[in-house]
């Protein structure tokens, strides 16, 4: 085919696929030329524009490393990652919600035990976190792998300091006793920016969006016979609920962090200042069989 | 906003558009989430299936420098690039139409005489060229710059070779002389796969296309008072003429390359063995006032 305009070049491309041995990658990649070829022409995009395109994904991608996958970050902040959890997760009812992954967890957390602090240090008001996980009935779930993770007062991941090197902190990996239980000292979250030093950030900026996260604990919690649950624990009253910037927030996902100004913390630590606590039930959806 | 769903977050990342003080990129990004969204519904996007996506672009990115751009590879195999190229390009009749850019051009591409040879020694079959640059009613335009640039006879680029550094070969820049006229030595283009070791190779493996352009020669022709063109001339006959990779061929830009056994080339040069020569006008088309 030769000759291929603005309007003929959808088919032309359709065309091409007819080869293609495998009919679901065939029905992705004919509807995602269908949508950028009307986008381009819906638009009018221009020969500049679809230079400045080029170059921001180059620099997206060349903002990924180990430690920092803004390929994530721009889908969380175009709405297509919560779009992707919420058509994948449509939990029984009383199951827990889940919300985006994000692009700050990490494969190589630390294992830690009953009852740890997993702050590693990190800065932030000493937090004591109760959790049970327990399928739609109540009862519990022994042997789950829950993996937690979250930002400290300053706002940043372990990962996002680079000061600290391989060293992990306020991030961990547990398994829930035989009543489901999980009991884990911590930091409170805070609210936070997502990074805004890379070519999300300029886009951000560039639409006058605010690049704002409320405070959250990240949960991802795996066990046998369950569907795995990916989703966060909000802080109540935080500013940005309703305007996270990359659209997480559910309202059965916030929790009820309560503060103490001085005590006995939940796991006998007697605290001379201020600390929260957290007692929060995970409701897993049993798997398919 | 909260609860959102995979239905409603459309609408929500809208609002989140009106404080952006860009009204073209405000259309822009209103245009381009709606069809991103409208594609991940359309096709049930899963987890996993996402989670390859930002694995795909993020290796996209990464794989391009200075030498690859892999990202203008990705959109001319999608087959954006030409529809950006024929919306803005609309040419006026008798002008010489545009074709895609590609990803093998370079800013530092050595300044040539008329005459010379821009091969560098690249292995392939001389070509001899003789071309003019002329405004719609055929007058010559003098001094107009013709960066030129080509594979060789074994379908690569200069940068393609690593062994290379940073010489250039079978690209150059040269300026029209008062007649308008362009004269060079290069060697005969062939036909060539585009990079296979990448993600659009895989890309274009796993859709069962093959890689493939027809052999070409490109010009990038920039004059005061006309609009830049950019374009190839292609060899008629090649195999590839009508499944290109990236869909750049047009029946006007198919080239007389003029295949000689022996004898005294255009330049004087008396020729033991083949050569090509190729008689070609540019017609560039007035910018606008």
């Amino acid at each position: 085919m030769r000759n291929i305009d603005q309007n003929t070049i959808t088919p032309a491309f359709l065309a091409r696929l007819t080869n293609c041995g495998n009919p679901r990658l065939q029905q992705i990649m004919t509807s995602l030329a269908t949508h950028l070829h009307t986008f381009a022409r819906e638009v009018a995009l221009t020969e500049d524009e679809w230079m400045q395109g080029i170059e921001f994904l180059t620099a997206t991608g060349q903002m990924c490393d180990a430690k920092r996958q803004e390929f994530i970050l721009l889908s969380d902040t175009l709405g297509l990652s919560m779009l992707v959890v919420a058509q994948n997760n449509a939990k029984p009812a009383g199951a827990t919600e889940a919300t985006v992954f994000g692009p700050f967890h990490v494969t190589d957390a630390p294992l830690v035990e009953q009852g740890a602090d997993l702050s590693g240090g990190a800065p932030g008001t000493p937090l004591f976190v109760d959790a049970r996980v327990v399928s739609a009935d109540g009862s519990p779930i022994a042997d789950a792998e829950v993996d937690v993770w979250q930002a400290d007062d300053d706002g940043l991941y372990d990962v996002q300091r680079p000061e600290l090197g391989d060293t992990r902190r306020a991030r961990g990996v547990l398994r829930s006793d035989a009543q489901g239980r999980v009991c884990f000292r911590s930091i409170a979250p805070t609210a936070y920016p997502v990074p805004t030093d890379g070519p999300v950030g300029r886009m951000l900026l560039a639409t006058g969006r605010h690049p704002w996260r409320p405070a959250h604990v990240h949960f991802l919690i795996k066990a046998a016979g369950f569907e795995t649950l990916t989703t966060h624990i909000f802080r109540e009253g935080d500013e940005y609920l309703d305007s996270d910037v990359v659209f997480g927030v559910r309202s059965s996902l916030i929790g009820d962090f309560v503060r103490h100004e001085r005590g006995i913390a939940p796991d006998g630590t007697s605290m001379s200042g201020p600390f929260f606590t957290l007692a929060q039930t995970f409701v897993l959806a049993r798997a398919p069989d």
